[in-house]
């Protein structure tokens, strides 16, 4: 049985809190599902803004390897010809081969939303879905609050359900609109409904209850042939029913057929790609496309993998073109250090005497309150270090940082650095900056920007700080992670001392550093 | 049916990747689940670190109303009698009337990990159980891979059962541990398993296919009666089952007795909380308890809702604590701040002008990225301060730090302060400290003593930096959260700057301003 994957990232996903596409993201985002083997692509709500037209009329120029592309409207309006409908003849100036029409079939919605009799609701969907067949439209009906609809009038809901059939709609969509059903309802409701009504059914979930996706697959075990969701759960309040999520459980884990092979192993690029375009950032611990998805931590779950994946991983990473990652924690033993080393060093043995080094060195680090989760960079130049691997681009004399606040409440940093560059020359600079660390980070750039141009692309994306010893109160040890970006790779260091300002510039020497390190290896 | 929820966000949740959560963090999490009405509190891992020892010895102080505490740990290892082994003296030594012990279900663990015979292995489990009750232990057996090795081998898996059942365990808690089963498997093998053992049965699921949620409460419908879970779904990988999605569907949506009306309402702000106390950022559109959860965005959903709530609401968020928002118009927090007020000046009404400037406040300080869930002593100083209740203790003038890094790359850290006192005089003084804000606290506090010698008390015990413009790289906005004590009670307070400083100075001097007003008000 082929299950058939429509998306409406670019139409309800595009209702997440602080999310608009343009119409660049939404065109690149259509050839990207294509490719992925989406098969019916939601462009937008037709007729509602300009936008939204020009889309269409972009769109239309794309080629397509099979992706249906979808236009969404509302049914005619009460009282009136379906062919004298601004509605429809939106729906088709689209120009799109499928069009998806939603209706209501939650009597309250009718009385208290629409305020029309429920006869008429029945006809304006049945109308609706007429005109656009006879319109040489393929048309999907979405049943807005289904579900709701059925737990308090049954024998309503699924007439509008008869309606849309009786038009000829060649899939009715089940629509969880209030993301309100449990999982146990959908499959009982999904099954009584495909007892009744005669037209492949699909199935909308919201993830309100925190169960969109469960809800999605067990509609599907219960005769659904259509899925609706969004890329990375992006929807209204709490999201739309996830397909990153839902695809790979269909297919891997209960076998169902819908997307290839080759292209599941998309899955995770393309999860990042629409993170990126919606400019939110990536939510590491989703299933299956996280980065923490297959992260192994604990000492004994590290040996247990390393002895059979499976003891850990409920499937293989690579098979959604994710991968495993071994943290390096406090809590993983010295196994986990060996992974790694031996990825770069396939000559190393564990009883080397590097490895014993940096075995050491680790463990005095992690002493003194280092972490190397999330810190990865740091970990890599000191691991480069003891390699012999890792050449020094700068000598740090001294630095000072002066905040002053004035009697009128005027906030002053500054900082001064001295170091010795790769010409052995000593460099003197200064910088005022937005607090202390932005004052060191801008000095330290200004002294080595001649010699590293590529310096300038080098930008801090997050700071954390966390206090190791609380007892101690403000003369506690502080770690510091940072993170940096230069546009294309992410990564992440850490400092750690009873200063502040300490911690911080060891953790932005090591960015600067691995950004050198990287550039200098051709990584 | 009365359903008991187990948290092990002190364990479990301890594991997602960059969370680490210091023993004063441990201790006040403890004090507000057992305030929410959870029924079990996982502390650690017993015997694991001198970390946990501390914890437990400390836990152990703490009055509880309702909650009992657990420690953690294995079953006896191989070829050894339960009384000669660590782990079973380990569990009795964190001194909890409850301890919750893991034993291996699959038997590919059992052969590949453990490396032990399957009977040795049933042996394990049922002597450590049978050992634990007899020192009087309430025993709850989780059982580790219980679906994957049910699925492969449902005799062994059910033997592993009935081992803890013939030990005498309290309750047998079904474990998905690598997150792979599916809902309906989930449905039919608690049936199955159900059926065969003749003890209470528990479920503990992780998110890794997305529906960790789903599985728990299909678990609960299916006859288990006890469910473990995490605060925000917190968990190694893709994290444990979320407790605050798992509880308001059990008790709003499906109607099993679990915690009462009035601790409902407070999951939205523990949640909120636990956030905080793990330093991740608060997960928007998390179900229930989200910021996102109840806003609506399109114009037609909003006149929906204000007809009528229920067209797009799955629940009334006050229910969970949690509130509508409607996004054109954004008044976060104004139900939670009327209850605060109300509280301390019940003659207040909606209306009040001092209730309108508060408002206004919040609303100015929440846009510029003042967050006052764990910084409930600024808040107070805000409200006490329209409230005209807040008398000024001193005036600052101005201050500097200076830090500097020498070239036998020694750190020296001083500050200079200058404020007037409560008799009008400047007072000048200065201090070196470890770091700059240990600098500052101390100048403070040596500005103060004099006058105030109840700060000799004071310590910070904990300090959180979060910073909330990531783009802006070192420049941007930083909100700084500091927990402070004077041995009895625990305050937190809030700054927010773009310099780590000032953020750090304002939240100081509101911690101090804090103690200084109770102690004032005889509080």
């Amino acid at each position: 049985m082929k299950i058939l994957i429509y998306d409406t990232t670019l139409r309800d996903g595009a209702q997440t809190e602080g999310v608009s596409f343009s119409i660049e993201d939404k065109l690149r985002i259509v050839q990207e599902l294509d490719q992925m083997g989406i098969h019916y692509i939601e462009g937008g709500y037709a007729g509602s803004n300009p936008k939204d037209e020009e889309f269409f009329d972009r769109a239309r120029e794309l080629k397509l390897n099979q992706a249906k592309l979808t236009a969404f409207g509302s049914t005619r309006r009460a009282n009136r010809k379906a062919v004298e409908d601004s509605n429809m003849h939106h729906l088709l100036e689209a120009g799109t081969e499928v069009v998806t029409v939603v209706g209501k079939s939650w009597d309250l919605h009718v009385k208290d939303v629409l305020r029309v009799p429920l006869g008429e609701n029945l006809a304006m969907i049945e109308d609706s879905v007429k005109f656009l067949k006879r319109n040489e439209k393929e048309v999907i009906f979405d049943s807005e609050h289904f579900f709701d609809g059925y737990k308090e009038n049954p024998e309503y809901a699924l007439k509008t359900l008869e309606a849309a059939a009786n038009g000829g709609a060649d899939c009715i969509v089940l629509c969880d609109t209030c993301g309100g059903a449990m999982p146990i309802e959908i499959k009982e409701i999904v099954e009584a409904t495909k007892a009744r009504i005669n037209a492949p059914l699909g199935i909308h979930a919201h993830n309100d209850s925190g169960v969109a996706v469960a809800n999605s697959i067990i509609a599907v075990q219960a005769g659904a042939v259509h899925v609706q969701g969004t890329f990375n759960g992006y929807g209204e309040r709490c999201g739309n029913a996830n397909l990153c999520t839902i695809v790979p459980n269909l297919k891997i884990k209960i076998g169902f057929d819908c997307i290839s092979d080759e292209n599941m192993k998309r899955l995770t690029n393309l999860s990042r790609l629409v993170s990126e375009l919606a400019n939110l950032p990536h939510d590491e611990q989703k299933p299956f496309v996280g980065k923490s998805a297959f992260a192994h931590k604990g000492g004994l779950h590290i040996d247990a993998v390393q002895k059979n994946p499976r003891t850990y991983e409920h499937i293989e990473p690579e098979l959604v073109g994710n991968e495993r990652r071994i943290l390096v924690s406090d809590q993983s033993g010295k196994s986990t250090v060996l992974t790694k080393l031996m990825r770069d060093y396939p000559h190393l043995e564990k009883d080397s005497p590097e490895v014993k080094e940096i075995f050491d060195l680790l463990k005095e680090g992690e002493r003194d309150g280092y972490q190397y989760e999330g810190a990865e960079a740091s970990f890599e130049l000191m691991m480069q270090r003891v390699m012999g691997n890792l050449e020094s681009f700068f000598e740090l004399k001294g630095f000072t940082v002066l905040v002053e606040r004035s009697e009128n409440h005027e906030m002053r940093s500054q900082a001064t650095i001295k170091l010795v560059d790769v010409n052995e020359k000593i460099e003197y600079e200064a910088s005022e900056g937005h607090g202390p660390v932005d004052a060191l980070s801008k000095a330290l750039k200004k002294a080595l920007l001649n010699f590293f141009p590529e310096l300038e692309s080098v930008r801090l994306t997050d700071f954390k700080v966390r206090v190791l010893d609380a007892k101690t109160g403000t003369a506690a040890k502080v770690r510091v992670l940072i993170e940096s970006s230069d546009g294309e790779e992410v990564w992440g260091t850490v400092g750690v001392s009873e200063d502040i300002i300490e911690a911080s510039w060891e953790a932005l020497v090591d960015s600067i550093q691995y950004k050198l390190f990287m550039n200098k290896n051709g990584d």
